[in-house]
């Protein structure tokens, strides 16, 4: 992609003062756009790095032996008034009259996917149901001051399952919680599995995946010997307080929450009806789960991780592009020409502006190589990744090469 | 795939007497389920078919250089009042007011894009300025009777053009027609160009992409000899008249509107003030263009276009499989392994129901090849088309030469 082409490129406007990091740089760095307070517009740039998140939650999931489906976003009120969250969600939830009938925009799909499963599932041999969709969810926040990390409207992975047994359930509970940490490493994120409140969603515990980050709004105390960790919310223990499963000292901080998986049991099942004829012919209430991953949220945290006071430093599995070439007084086109034969994605700022420009806005854009043609370098070219000072000179093979470590 | 795993089987299930052909097919075979009158769930199977369809499409748009991105749903109320089209357009718009903020849904995304370019794009330089998106939208239809081809939320590709003059606008205009007739004839639908009113868009006449077909809610008059044709709402022409262009005879016939295109010119910009500062440092306003293709409306239409008595007959670039591969009285298993093995799709009719029962599914969701491993094929394959009665019985190897010809 030529840089010169791309809708949506760096920008040296001022933006408010109190925006958050992560809605600085990727506001700056032409990934994003603010529609209104809590909504963002993902340029092509944001829009190539979610699709990268979103490939490697799917490649995860679909592992898990769930399949893939798309639910709709608008509902109608029944539905909802079932497990009598039309009432309960009302602050969380967008609900409306039209012309007599009353809908709620999907801030999640338990209601719906339940509403779904007993219309196609009747016998034991039917379950374990273990489907998903990537898809918009609509949250009414009053204050949506974080960027990415809180909006109105937003992206989401949410998974649901049903199984027969309490133990069915339970293993697959926990095989989803793997999953997911291996999808938060595959993104640089050490995530934290931590006990939490329910919320709107169910009276019970939940499991939440935080990442500690200073400017997190969660809070977390855990133990970094053992796997005890808990959201201040429900927290039981104190800072320098001793770890309850190994006796280790608490430590505390602040967290971003990537990551939410709930167990309900037959909790929703029995409100909604919805049985399954077991072994014996007789009819059981089928126990639920919901596991969810926000990706635009994800996108946020990692701007909000990853970066210096130039920009964004992407995790190279989901950067917009691969390297950002960079010509100084002397046509790349070869080498851009080139590169996208080799298969690589290059982001290639051929702009009549000055060499200092093009490199600050590569460092704020953050592609994890940075490549110079220019007279200087002669028949070579200028290596250097995002993350380091050290720049040296290449022939195109060695480049390429280099290329595959990152 | 195995059959006995996917989630939302062929239903026996008996429908309402008076639900569309693409309905009645496309739930029976289970690749939708309704969710609300004009409302569908994706099923696995349906979510594959519509995955394919999105594939075509933008491996088409790509190549007229336009970028991927992704806009809003929830839109403000302020934008859409720009146009004055916050009330000219109420009544297809779901508009409703929370915490005394006023939002709309996406019934289309004019408004909005135009808010997003004039942020971003400022001199001549910037334009041509080509961006779409795969989105819902949102419509309020009162009477949502047409299965997948009319709905109250569906997914569309829009496409969204800005230029600075009226001959650019029109060679895009007229390349993205092209480019849509070609993602047509590779759905194998013979769509026409056709000259139509501009609804809620425009006062001015734009161009849908209309595919004949006697259930369609449209109605066309066309000529077989050139291209001249034209949507009911404004014929100037009657069946059996002579064509003004060509001077043959004049048909018409039902048809279902695929696709269309909007010329703007600077109608909207003026109104949103969107404009850019030509080479002599003159302001203009920009010209603007919007094209759109439903996905699901496609998957109705092929629905409605292909099938028999028994099913549908998905042409083979979107069928949610390439092989049906069922197994008779004798274990399939080494057959599944190898194809998936070799990269075909495969959905493997594992169940232990009546071969009967097997074949009538397969015919109602109409992959294009079933394979049949039993006893009395023995080391060979039976091999079918759904097109075809002919049954023939091949190698392993042959079977995948096949396959690959489909």
């Amino acid at each position: 992609m030529r840089y010169s082409n791309l809708f949506g490129r760096a920008t040296k406007s001022e933006l408010k003062e109190d925006l958050s990091t992560n809605a600085k740089f990727l506001i700056k760095g032409g990934f994003v756009d603010q529609l209104m307070s809590g909504s963002y517009t993902l340029l092509p740039l944001g829009f190539r790095v979610v699709k990268k998140i979103e490939q490697i939650i799917r490649e995860e999931i679909n592992k898990t032996g769930a399949q893939e489906m798309l639910m709709p976003l608008l509902h109608p009120k029944d539905v909802w008034n079932e497990t009598g969250r039309w009432e309960t969600a009302k602050e969380v939830m967008y609900q409306f009259k039209k012309d007599d009938k009353e809908f709620a925009l999907s801030f999640t799909h338990e209601e719906i996917v339940l509403d779904l499963i007993r219309k196609h599932a009747f016998a034991y041999k039917d379950f374990p149901i273990k489907i998903y969709h990537f898809s918009t969810k609509f949250r009414n926040e009053p204050r949506a001051k974080s960027g990415l990390l809180r909006g109105r409207e937003f992206l989401m992975k949410d998974l649901y399952s049903l199984h027969t047994s309490v133990e069915n359930l339970d293993k697959y509970y926990w095989e989803v919680a793997d999953s997911y940490i291996k999808i938060f490493k595959k993104l640089n994120l050490d995530a934290k599995i931590v006990e939490a409140a329910g919320g709107v969603f169910t009276d019970e515990h939940t499991h939440e995946f935080q990442v500690l980050c200073e400017t997190g709004e969660d809070k977390i105390f855990y133990c970094e010997k053992c796997d005890f960790c808990q959201n201040k919310e429900i927290a039981t223990v104190q800072e320098n307080d001793r770890c309850p499963k190994c006796g280790d000292i608490i430590k505390s901080g602040n967290s971003i929450e990537v990551g939410n998986i709930f167990k309900f049991g037959t909790f929703y099942s029995k409100k909604m009806n919805v049985h399954f004829m077991d072994e014996k012919g007789k009819e059981q209430l089928a126990h639920f789960a919901s596991y969810g991953i926000g990706l635009t949220r994800l996108m946020g945290t990692l701007a909000e991780m990853f970066h210096d006071g130039k920009g964004i430093i992407w995790p190279s599995v989901v950067a917009p592009f691969q390297v950002h070439l960079i010509s100084i007084g002397k046509n790349a086109d070869k080498v851009y020409e080139k590169l996208e034969k080799d298969g690589v994605e290059v982001l290639y700022d051929d702009r009549d502006v000055s060499p200092g420009e093009k490199f600050t806005d590569a460092d704020l854009i953050g592609i994890p190589v940075r490549l110079v043609v220019s007279e200087k370098s002669g028949d070579k070219i200028e290596y250097k990744e995002r993350i380091s000072e050290e720049k040296i000179l290449l022939d195109y093979d060695e480049v390429l090469e280099k290329i595959k470590t990152i």
